[in-house]
C-alpha cells in the first residue's frame, strides 16, 4: 500500500523533527535497550516509575508505554495511575503484555490497565493477546489460533471487546483495530534471539503514535520501520550479539525514503 | 575426559532441542546479559520477582536461578519462596552468591537460601564461595586458599557441609559435589572487564541442570561450554564491549560437535 | 595545559594499579553500562542499594556515585545515608541530578541530597545543574543560559552555592569550583544517542575522585579520558549501537601515553 508506505516515512520524518519524550514504565529486563531503541529512531525517552512522580511525567509525556515484565503490585498501581493521568490528557498509551496468560499477576494486570485507563494500542504475540479476551477464548489457547489460521478474526474480537488496536507480532505482524486489518512483513529470524526485541517494537510504536493519530498507521508504520531494521541488522550479523547492535545503528541509519521504498504494509 | 566431553555436547543438543524454561530471580545490572545469554544457548528466559507471581512462574520452569546482586530484604524472602516452591517440585535449583563475604547482607542472605531450599549448584568465586563455610574457614579468605594450594579441599567441604554442589570460577573452575571433583579449563583474559559474565554461567549452569540430572555435570559441562564460547568470543575482539557481543554470537554459533571436539574437563 | 594531561595520565595509571572500588547507588536503566565502563577503565564497580547494606559497602569504597535516575522516595533515603556515611569517612561523592528540573522529586532530591550529604562533584547538563540553583536561577532555564553565553558564571554561582564542584557536560565540557575554571574538549555527536554516556561520565569521574584528592582536576581529567575514548570509538562506528561497544573498547585499549597526548583541557 503505497499510502502506507509514504505515511511510514512522514512519521519517521516527524519523529526526527519534533523527537518526542515517551515516558516508559517497563521492565529491567529491557529498560537499556528499550531506551536506546528510541534514541536511535530519534525519539526521547525517559524512564520513570516513582508513584510520586508518574503523573508530572507523564504531564512533560507525548507518549506513554506501559509494560508488564518484572511486575510487582506497586508497579501496576503506579501503572494505572501514569495511564488515567494519560488518558485525561488525551496523551496515547500503547501497553505491552508481556507474560499474559502464563501468571495470574500477569494476566489480571494487563486487563486492569486496558479497563481502568484508555490504551491507543496493545502489542504482544498471539498467546499474550489471547489471554487478554474472555475466558472461552483463553482456554483455546495460541495452538487454537494457528489450527485454525485465524489470527485476525480473533485478534479482531479482543480489538472490539477492549475497544483498542491490537498489534499481535510475529513472523508476519498483524494490526487491527476490530474494523481494519493490516499485515506487515519484515524482521529477521536472529528477533527471538535478543531479549527485549519485542518490547523496543512496542516503545517505538509508541513513538508512533506521538506523531500520527491513528493507532491503526501508526502500530503498523511502526512495525514496518521495525522489521526493515531487522532485515538491515541481519546483514552481516554473526549471531544475536551482533545482530542487537547492528538493529540500533540500522534504526539510526535508517532513512524515511528508504522506509517508503521497503515497507510492506497490506490490507489484512 | 571424553565421556564428558560428549555429555557437554548432548546437554547442549537437548537444551536446543527442548528450550527449558529458566527462571531467573537476579540483580538488575546483568538481567538483560543474564536473558540474552539463555537465549543464544537456545534456552527460554524468564524474569519474574513479584512474591505473588514466583510460586506461579516456578511451575512452569525447569530450572530455577537465584542471584544476589543488588539484594534487598524483599527480594530475600521472594527468593527463598520460589525457592522452596522448586525444592517441592524437584526443579533444580542454581545460586550466584554475588558479594557473599562482602557485607552481611549478601553472606546472610545466601546462607539462608542454601539452608531453607534445596539448592542443587552453588557457583560463585572462592571468596564468595569461602564465605559460605563455617566462622573458621571465612576468617582465612582467599588468600590462604591460594597460600595452601588447596581449593579443592576447601571447596570439597563446603559441598559437603551444604549437601550441594560447588562450581568454583576462576582462571580454572573446579566442580566438586564434596566426594568427586572435576576441573575446566578455557574462558579468555577479557571475561572480568565484563560485568555479568559469572551471573551468565550461573544461568547457564541452570540451564543444564534442566536436561541433565547430576549437579556435577551439568556443572562442569556448562562451564566448558562457557569457556569454549569464550575463547571463540575473544578471537577478534578488540576489548570488552565486543568480547560481550562476540561471546552472545558464540554462545549461539558454537555446535555441539564442537563442544565436545574442544571440551577440557578433568578429573580434579 | 600540559600539567593536565600529564594528570589525566597519572590519574588513568593510578586507577589501573589500584583498582580502586566504586560504590554505585544508580538507576535501572544505565547499571549494566556504568558497570562495565567502569570495569573498562581499570576501576572495580558494586551496585549496591539496600538500605541495610549500603553503609556497609561505603565502608569497602573508594568512591561513592549517586544517581537520581529511575527514583523512587526509598532511594532517595538510601542515597542519602549512603551519602552521610561516605562523608563521615571522607569518602569522594558525585552526583548525577539525571532529570533534575523535569519533576519536583528530581530536583527536590537533588538537593536534599546535596544538602545532606558532602558531594565533591556534579556531573549533569545545562538544565540539569540551573536546576540546582535557587528559585531565580531555575525559572531562566537552560536557553536563557545559552542566550547570556555565560555557563561558566551561572555553574561558577552554583558551585559556590551548594559548596562543590560542577563539571557540567555538553559539546564542550567545563569544570569549575566556583573559582576556577577549566573547559574540556571531546567526545563524539554519536554519544547523546546512547543512554548512559552521561551516567558513564559521571561513574567515572568517581574512579578519578577515588586517585585525585582536587575534585576540579579529577573530573576534568576524567571527562577528558572519557571524551578521548568516545573519539576513538567514532571511528568506524555505524551508528549508536556499534558506538556504545567501541566506546567500552575505547576505555579498555586507550593508554595513559594517548591520554596525556590528546588531552584537551584549557583555562576556562
Amino acid at each position: 500500500m503505497p499510502a502506507l508506505a509514504g505515511k511510514a516515512a512522514e512519521n519517521l520524518r516527524k519523529i526526527r523533527a519534533s523527537k518526542p519524550l515517551i515516558h516508559n514504565i517497563t521492565n529491567f529486563v529491557v529498560m537499556n535497550f528499550t531506551a536506546n531503541a528510541l534514541l536511535a529512531c530519534g525519539a526521547s525517552p525517559v524512564m520513570a516509575h516513582a508513584d510520586n512522580e508518574v503523573e508530572d511525567m507523564v504531564d512533560l509525556a507525548d507518549a506513554l508505554v506501559l509494560n508488564i515484565g518484572t511486575l510487582t503490585d506497586t508497579w501496576v498501581t503506579t501503572m494505572i495511575k501514569a495511564g488515567r493521568k494519560a488518558s485525561d490528557l488525551g496523551t496515547p498509551i500503547v501497553l505491552d503484555p508481556v507474560g499474559a496468560g502464563a501468571t495470574a499477576l500477569r494476566t489480571n494486570a494487563a486487563r486492569a490497565i486496558l479497563f481502568q485507563t484508555w490504551v491507543s494500542v496493545v502489542r504482544g504475540n498471539a498467546s499474550e493477546i489471547l489471554s487478554l479476551a474472555g475466558q472461552d477464548s483463553v482456554t483455546k489457547g495460541v495452538d487454537a489460533v494457528h489450527a485454525m489460521n485465524d489470527a485476525a478474526e480473533e485478534a479482531g474480537k479482543v480489538a472490539r471487546d477492549l475497544g483498542t488496536t491490537i498489534a499481535l507480532t510475529g513472523p508476519t505482524d498483524l494490526v487491527t483495530d476490530g474494523r481494519r486489518v493490516l499485515t506487515v512483513e519484515g524482521g529477521h529470524p536472529l528477533m527471538p534471539y535478543v531479549t527485549g526485541t519485542g518490547c523496543a517494537a512496542t516503545a517505538l510504536i509508541g513513538a508512533f503514535l506521538a506523531v500520527d493519530k491513528d493507532p491503526l498507521t501508526a502500530a503498523a508504520t511502526a512495525l514496518a520501520y521495525f522489521g526493515i531494521a531487522g532485515e538491515n541488522a541481519g546483514d552481516g550479523a554473526e549471531g544475536p550479539g551482533t545482530f542487537m547492535i547492528r538493529l540500533l545503528d540500522a534504526l539510526y541509519t535508517l532513512t524515511p525514503e528508504e522506509v517508503e521504498a521497503r515497507c510492506r504494509i497490506s490490507k489484512g
